[in-house]
């Protein structure tokens, strides 16, 4: 069977965490796989619920996702997160916890961001009119080595899937076979 | 091998959760299950940070509790809880949600805890020195039909772990061979 794991996005809202984490969730769940997709919103409501967008709210937000990925994983479940986790150090601080951690950071450009913005959000942001919007009115730290780095501005998401699922065959994460 | 469920503690301070707990936890973890022990202090540092004691942030607390329970329950682990969980609803709340549930109601008199009194809470909560300790000055609601109910000021916690084991085995959530 396969290996007990989080495989953790990272990047800005609209960068593709969601999309391809689903797809990634969906073809885990095909294969047999034991997986719980922890998306931020979910998470929000479940384990965050009255935690706000400073640096410190969003630490405790990250870490508590990290804390249940850590416990997943531990028993041999797969935990794919999703949530924009900005900072590097509590990243870090997650990826010591958890025994396999993969990491895959979705580097979109905030000109195409902008531009597509399905939200409406980076309108607003840019506009002045959002306080903690990350990347234009909060920070946002670039991993310096992640596993996977995809930008959906310029790759296929059929591409990007693909080479997540093979980077978890060669880490020897989850089945050749699969 | 064994069933994922969630194995519920519920009492006042001091009447055994954690002790009862910390002895079905080792006898699974020897017997080579999965599981994991969320005891009421490791969630509150970890799940629940900066919540208080009035209802609302209680039942956020149990609530999120429940919910780290239901996914080890859902992918095949064994959760052990050792919260307070005073109120009725909240339970209840909780139980929906997760298949295989087994609450251990831990009734213990208040005037046996008030006179062993570990941590010399009671004796200041008597005082009227602690605004919301649970059984004397904020409300504990006892559970109408428990699956064991435990009274440590009589029942010596030998037995009352053999009853869980027992439980366990005719539910069919543990081999009978463990």
């Amino acid at each position: 069977m396969h290996k007990g794991f989080a495989l953790w996005f990272t990047g800005l809202s609209g960068s593709g965490k969601s999309t391809l984490s689903e797809r990634i969730y969906q073809r885990l769940v095909a294969a047999g796989a034991k997986v719980e997709l922890l998306d931020g919103d979910e998470v929000r409501t479940h384990l965050s619920k009255g935690l706000g967008f400073s640096k410190e709210d969003r630490d405790t937000n990250v870490r508590r996702i990290g804390f249940v990925a850590e416990l997943l994983a531990k028993h041999g479940v797969i935990a794919i997160t999703a949530a924009i986790s900005p900072y590097i150090e509590t990243r870090a601080a997650v990826r010591e916890r958890i025994e396999n951690f993969v990491e895959i950071f979705m580097d979109c450009p905030i000109a195409v961001l902008a531009e597509r913005d399905v939200k409406g959000l980076y309108k607003k942001a840019l506009a002045g009119e959002i306080p903690h919007f990350t990347g234009v009115s909060d920070p946002y730290e670039p991993p310096v080595a992640p596993d996977v780095r995809v930008d959906s501005s310029t790759e296929d998401i059929a591409v990007s899937e693909e080479r997540v699922w093979t980077l978890l065959k060669d880490r020897g994460l989850i089945p050749l076979s699969w």
